[in-house]
């Protein structure tokens, strides 16, 4: 399997190493994740995370696993693990049900391992066409809102809704981005802010309950965000926060997008009332963790609700920015 | 003056003693607010919160000073430093007004000491009557969503929204109590899901970001908040978050009422836009505080958004929920 380095997954010819997100910004700390076992941890623990990220992550392992001569009832029962490590993001299932396909000529390493290099071939250059498709849709000076983490460390190439704007900075349009902390694990307080600071550029952090406040005041001409599965009517399942956010944007005329790569899509899903929805523990929202270890502010007891995600109806979306283009939410079928 | 014995703040006829509510819930630490420039202080840094509290807090304060014998000029100077403390909540502007009247005979520690006594009795009494007329709303098993502290923690009394929710509970309506975080500085988490456990009310603590898709699986059949301002034509300024709840509560088609005593009402104030909104610092939004001490998630110089409040407008508020009773936002002129 060829060479990778990638801001948030690296591959030196034998050993598969990912960037421990639950320790930015604070300190970069890289982590063995050549075995499907200890990937299937680095994606529950979200040490790995983003939809596209995780798909190209687990595929990789699955590849080098089998290159190192597993038997093929071990491969098949790690890619089974592997494939169930998240149940929300469709990325990481369609990864795994290309390297274990029966299509596939025969049980053959080296072609899981070419299959696993077409997806991460197929993640950058997907980026790169909706950066491209995306970037087009931005004028001069917008202030665009953001949430979650959909940048460089949730792919392998320059992100899907970050991506976008990425490419709009690049161009020169001067665009101001403003970001969701993203509670209950703070992606965009500690990953979006850290990636366009690299960037250079120019943004605002704020809470969650702050996005509609700074939409009253004129300050946001687009919402652009990811998702993590896609249903055939264009529901879109994405971060907890995003449907509310749709709300608020529609209430306020703010054109909102939805960016992501056709591997997101999941035709076989109705709608979104098909989506599984992950729920989480309850330490997440009872207090936060971070590089500074865990702490908690609710009293010890206190009972929580926590979906990972929500699905935001096709009605609230203006365009799905895809790598094919961008469509209308109906648009899919 | 007479001594007093409530959750937030207690009086025993010598020294004014407050909860320090950044501590809560793992720690009750009471301070020393008896000068003047402490419970400026206090205020803040937000140790005394509650739009009704800080105004009975700094009225009592300034009549203790009057009362230990402090010239007409320094009471005067200590009540508008006490009245510029906080610049949102017209509650403690119009306490301090009271007592600095010049309607008042003339200047007399005792006059200033009734006058603080008649604003505690006052704020004691309507939080009862809130209490009564909001409860009369509640059907029996609906789920109400708050946001922020507004209960005996934010009085004198049983609070504003807090307390017509123990209303309902006190009448058996069997309701359940879902509690907005309310980030950054966690008033949800940390202070509303102590005082509903202290209260045996059954409640379920989310993320601000989670509340539409609480709403969107038919949880909440109400949403009840308080206020730090209301203006003439019903527009309320309130914790920030408020708003974008606002908007989130009429998609789904859930009454949205504001909650809080005619000391809120600023009749002088034509509309939202000209009620003042305090900016707080960076670090709030850029980590927490908390009995934990205070940690730091983003990076460190992130520019940040950070108003303590937004304003919800009359149109989107069912109705206000007040001492006087149940009116139409546009009903208060």
């Amino acid at each position: 399997m060829k060479a990778l380095d990638t801001l948030p997954l690296r591959f030196d010819g034998r050993t598969i190493r990912i960037l421990d997100q639950t320790r930015l910004p604070d300190a970069e700390v890289w982590l063995d994740g050549t075995d499907p076992d200890m990937m299937v941890s680095h994606i529950q623990h979200l040490r790995v995370r983003g939809a596209p990220l995780i798909g190209v992550a687990a595929a990789m392992t699955l590849a080098v696993f089998a290159h190192r001569g597993a038997r093929a009832s071990a491969v098949r029962a790690a890619g089974l693990r592997l494939r169930a490590a998240r149940p929300t993001a469709v990325n990481l299932m369609a990864a795994i049900d290309r390297l274990l396909s029966p299509t596939l000529p025969r049980y053959d390493a080296d072609a899981l391992v070419a299959e696993a290099e077409r997806i991460v071939a197929e993640d950058i250059a997907c980026c790169d066409a909706m950066g491209e498709h995306g970037a087009a849709l931005i004028a001069r000076g917008e202030g665009i809102l953001t949430h979650c983490n959909t940048g460089g460390l949730a792919t392998v190439g320059i992100g899907t809704a970050l991506g976008v704007m990425r490419r709009a900075h690049e161009a020169g349009k001067g665009i101001h981005v403003y970001v969701d902390e993203t509670r209950p694990l703070l992606q965009g307080a500690r990953l979006t802010t850290w990636e366009l600071a690299r960037l250079g550029i120019p943004h605002t952090l704020l809470t969650d309950g702050m996005a509609a406040s700074l939409m009253r005041e004129g300050r946001v001409q687009r919402v652009l965000v990811g998702a993590d599965r896609i249903a055939r009517n264009g529901d879109a399942a994405n971060k907890v926060g995003t449907y509310g956010l749709a709300i608020v944007a529609r209430h306020h005329g703010v054109p909102f997008h939805v960016v992501a790569p056709w591997s997101t899509v999941d035709l076989a899903c109705a709608d979104g009332a098909h989506i599984p929805i992950e729920h989480r523990g309850a330490d997440e929202v009872r207090g936060a963790v971070g590089g500074f270890g865990a702490v908690r502010w609710a009293p010890e007891d206190t009972p929580v609700y926590n979906p990972a995600f929500d699905v935001t109806p096709a009605a609230l979306i203006t365009s799905l920015v895809l790598d094919r283009g961008v469509i209308p939410p109906d648009g899919l079928v």
